[in-house]
């Protein structure tokens, strides 16, 4: 079964396989399904790029989407997970994209469905299409990921993305160091040693920013926004000193004027909507890859 | 005008024209619209089982499907059933698939609107789309209904799904016996005669099992889920005394531990998913036998 | 950019070949696109009439149709209009269609994104595929404008209808009268001048009815809904004496015996209903003017 449900269940190979697949879709390659086939995203919290970006990669490759929402299931009157995807899968469906609030929520599933689950996001853990899209953003600029340093800056703590990218990018032979206010330090992400934001900007090739979770924290840290900006966030003045060829890289969605000056965000060295765009192509090679070995009539290339 | 509005109005012919176009469409028939076809699908109440097995329906028919959801319509604004329907038919819906709270809402709709009416359950009233889907099942097992004895376990009085099966197997041919705790037992419903759920369990073919509708009523049962599991539920012991080669349905989402044990689901015995299967070519048949006599381009086969 | 953002921004040149097409539609014309596009629906705001019109409009027209909620999207997490019509632009929507509770969200947009938008309502402000489905609607009544009296009754002052459809119908030569309780008038409107009640009834050719927009503000007119219906209601008496060959019309959703008696909804003078038809055939020309000269594969007819 070719679930994704987190980056460290896949090898250097299978990474790389993805990247190159996304590149082909990227430059127009078609894939797509012979027969009908349904495939049903469930999102359990808010979300605009994933879920848009899965609708879309799923339709230009032919599938028919179900977009399942909480609030209109009978997850309202108790229904589990398990028994939703069991449903869904009773129903038609031929694999399911998920994003929930619950950090590994997919441990219930796991052996017990006999289509794949994409993880689409589990609480503060695991969010591999974006980690995907994030190294395919990297390679596309550098054309490699030894010997690049990566800065990863904000709430490292509370963040999927950070988890998931520290590792991947030691793996992949790039140097990560984050940044972070010391109540969203995480010691247990050993994959970077935290350097002062001033130093992890100026030196490193990627600024990745995270976005603060408003919705999901409610630790006060005891300052304004402007103050944010202003000890922990690229300002104006910090992204001058960048080094010469490097990006700025977020998953969004940002908080203007906080993580990021708002005339940032567009700028040069942005590539904040080029990820966005990517996150289409990734996740077309994604589903190719989950879908590849079905049974029911779907075929590569 | 090819309404499908409760199990009561079809007759035997009807109903097994349905049931085989339904395993027709199981084994792989085609049947398709020539033109763009468009059906909306009205929910007022959480659905998932119904809202996506009518909608996969329509899709496998070529169908073009409306997802019609009140809490973002201008029901929010007061507009009524009535005024909603016609809406979209003037917008260009050639039926509708209406789930609603109201017993017997399309009784306002019923000789003023121009298109099938498909009732997904209204109320407490009927659904008429999950009782063929439950004689689906029960025929793919015995091949009749003649001589076989129906048992239907748990919160009669407010299910939607007892009213309609127990009626319509009566005229099948099947004995009906009900069981449930005084409380929710249903004087208003003839169709079968009160039995201790041992002897229910014990002497029946089918052991149809019902959901407690925790959102439906408000009477505090006094009784803990452990007791009405242990009183009223399929324990794993009772299931041990179960007639050879007889079936356990439920028409979900189940209460696991509560009506059935957890185990139970998805035992030898047990057709829940396979009941969710036949869900989707029963409403394919349905949805053949609402639009065949349809004038706009739909055709037959 | 061929944006649709207000009525006054139409030529009457524009206007008119807007309305031929749609009349070319209705008349079953053909006109698709060339290769997937994908447009994107954001709804801020309840509306079943224009959301699900836009959505059959698109998918006539072979559009892939993006259903954005922004209670299930990361507006729930503080991004931005403009930081979402970027994100659907990254992820590939060649045009926005946009409903929206602040007057003239629109400004913020234009100039900054590279897709049209297409206003689907904002505020109190504008509706121009409202005002152009009733332009439709009066013109295949009447054939022409000019000479044509138009009654505009309710709740002037907040209706986003009233405005643009007074100023466009005196640019097409047509004269507009106003009735409306005192605290509802609009003196911000010249285009045109407060009549009684029975006079806009008795002399016009069109009575165009508004709805009280209960949701909008909460004046207490101090009035029941009868005293409503009867002092500024189009009552079952009202409706006698009007002119020979005068229609009825209403954006909806109606407020059956407020504004409007509820038997004179369907009546042989109402054109509510057809309004609704239009609305599809009008939408669909709008769209085909905005992706015209789109360079990604759309084509005309």
């Amino acid at each position: 079964m070719n679930h994704l449900l987190t980056m460290n269940e896949l090898s250097i190979t299978e990474i790389n396989e993805i990247l190159e697949d996304a590149e082909k879709f990227k430059n127009g390659k078609k894939w797509g399904v012979e027969q009908q086939t349904f495939i049903a995203n469930l999102f359990f919290e808010p979300s605009t790029r994933t879920k848009f970006s899965f609708e879309v990669a799923e339709r230009k490759m032919g599938f028919e989407v179900l977009n399942f929402e909480a609030a209109t299931s009978s997850v309202q009157k108790g229904e589990s997970l398990y028994d939703t995807v069991r449903t869904l899968e009773a129903i038609g469906a031929k694999a399911v994209v998920v994003r929930h609030p619950q950090d590994e929520y997919f441990r219930e599933l796991n052996g017990k469905v006999n289509i794949p689950i994409i993880n689409a996001g589990d609480g503060c853990g695991h969010h591999p299409t974006q980690s995907l899209l994030d190294l395919l953003t990297i390679k596309q600029q550098f054309g490699r990921f030894s010997g690049l340093r990566i800065a990863i800056i904000g709430d490292i703590r509370h963040s999927r993305v950070a988890r998931s990218n520290a590792e991947v990018l030691n793996r992949l032979g790039a140097e990560v160091v984050f940044s972070a206010p010391n109540q969203w330090q995480d010691s247990t992400n050993p994959y970077g040693r935290y350097v002062h934001i001033d130093e992890a900007i100026e030196t490193s090739d990627v600024v990745m920013l995270l976005r603060i979770q408003h919705e999901r924290h409610d630790e006060a840290m005891g300052l304004t926004k402007e103050e944010y900006h202003s000890l922990f966030g690229l300002t104006v003045e910090r992204e001058k000193r960048m080094k010469l060829g490097s990006i700025i890289m977020h998953p969004a969605p940002f908080n203007r004027d906080v993580e990021i000056a708002s005339v940032l965000v567009e700028c040069d060295r942005s590539r904040i909507f080029k990820q966005m765009e990517n996150g289409v192509f990734v996740r077309m090679a994604v589903l190719k890859r989950a879908l590849r070995v079905a049974k029911e009539g779907v075929v590569v290339c």
